[in-house]
């Protein structure tokens, strides 16, 4: 690469950060890449870590020693948080979501890759000091905010399928009853998807009773592996018992009302 | 926002784009952010193209006009897609991931964010000109792969279904047949999902004769829309007629060898 000056290299360095989220770079990688002296480029990352600060988009770190090196880790400030969820909640309430059955149509929110980015961008800074090893979703509609979590905690996605299928191997299988229909559900995973004494964070779109999520925690166990946080985008109210009590949620859904067309829905956070 | 430096604007404005690919940026929104005259933001984004070409990681162009501004278009050079499709291919090919039938575990590669996003940006770049109003996919292996194209583009995903859901509204369905099995399958999709005269980029992870991609053409046509682009990441090779002819694939599969763990893959370009 021709050499840059330093306002062409501290941006080069930010874009290289910035799509590697929760990545540790060293700066021997950087020094290769642009033939600049560890000096020069210790300077390069106090100006990046300004930059990052005025922009109020996470924070990069610098990690000492011989594993060291300089991370990207995503972030949102608490007001753009504050406000997006907001947004989110005015898009949900309008009346023309109403499916039949009371059921919100969000598939042109959770299926926006901008949207979902920045859902998992959230999360991951809900979840991050967890140092998990992976995150985990069921089939279908948590995968895009699922991934978009990992990508930013740089960590494997792992999809829960709701049948076994011939193309995941051996799979361990579990059954369990939804929390609010008592239908018995099943839920099957890949024997080679999780290592034994994992981590995860399990995401999910929609959370009523909590039967998956305590779905989940069980096959996990069946894999000799914890959960250690779930994140939730929008939490049903229930007259069940909830059958897990640890979550992060971003929303709260009160109310569908058919006939008048109200959604009661708001921020988890106003409560 | 406090007053930034040309070295700090550069990265902060790089950083935005790139966070944002495809999209139009006015000059206007970031001269309001850093209180910089559109002279100075001019110079800026000639550096940040600058960068950005050094990088090797896409091209900045500037869209002229009263709607005009500035857009990121993400990319990765010929010679990184072809070390990565090698990569992938080594990976790929570990005899451990043979599965009883002849199939391939593959989940823990396409299900990781980063390659996931990799592949992501090189369909993006097969498509782009292709103007596409939405990414498509059938659950659930190709959605990840799918999303990060999505992004890529900046425009919706949508997820076919297998079957009709009560979550999803009203749905239409069709029934096709598989090309390899010729079992008949069905898929379904929410009548809400896409807008009359869409132009659609279907995106899987495998295709053997291409029933899958037939039945999504005809889906489509259900809805007034087209499919403009078909990406699909590993085609294998099949002794029935292909259902479909023009279509983009990363790697072709030639044969797996369950007894001998031998497994014939390579990248599509090498033909």
């Amino acid at each position: 690469m021709k050499r840059l000056h330093r306002k062409e290299r501290v941006a080069a360095i930010l874009k290289i950060l910035s799509d590697n989220p929760n990545k540790v770079i060293s700066l021997g990688y950087f020094s290769d890449l642009f033939q600049s002296a560890r000096s020069t480029l210790s300077e390069d990352i106090a100006i990046i870590k300004g930059v990052v600060e005025s922009l109020e988009c996470g924070v990069v770190e610098t990690i000492p020693g011989a594993a060291g090196g300089v991370k990207y880790v995503s972030g949102v400030s608490k007001n753009e948080e504050t406000e997006f969820i907001n947004e989110l909640c005015n898009m949900i309430k309008n009346p023309t979501r109403i499916i039949p059955g009371g059921f919100l149509y969000m598939n042109d929110i959770i299926y926006s890759p901008d949207i979902a980015s920045k859902i998992g961008i959230i999360f991951s800074q809900h979840f991050k000091d967890k140092n998990p090893d992976y995150v985990i979703t069921v089939e279908t509609k948590g995968i895009p905010i699922a991934l978009m979590t990992a990508k930013a905690l740089n960590v494997p996605l792992i999809i829960v399928r709701r049948n076994s299928k011939v193309t995941e191997g051996s799979t361990v299988s579990i059954n369990y009853v939804s929390g609010s229909s008592k239908r018995i559900q099943t839920m099957s995973l890949s024997k080679r998807s999780v290592e034994k004494g994992s981590r995860c964070i399990f995401i999910d779109d929609f959370m009523k009773a909590g039967g998956t999520a305590n779905g989940i925690i069980e096959l996990m166990r069946e894999f000799d592996s914890s959960v250690v946080g779930i994140g939730i985008l929008i939490e049903s109210f229930t007259e069940s018992k909830r059958l897990v009590d640890d979550y992060v949620s971003l929303m709260k859904l009160k109310s569908v009302n058919e006939e008048s067309g109200e959604i009661v829905l708001y921020p988890s956070k106003q409560i």
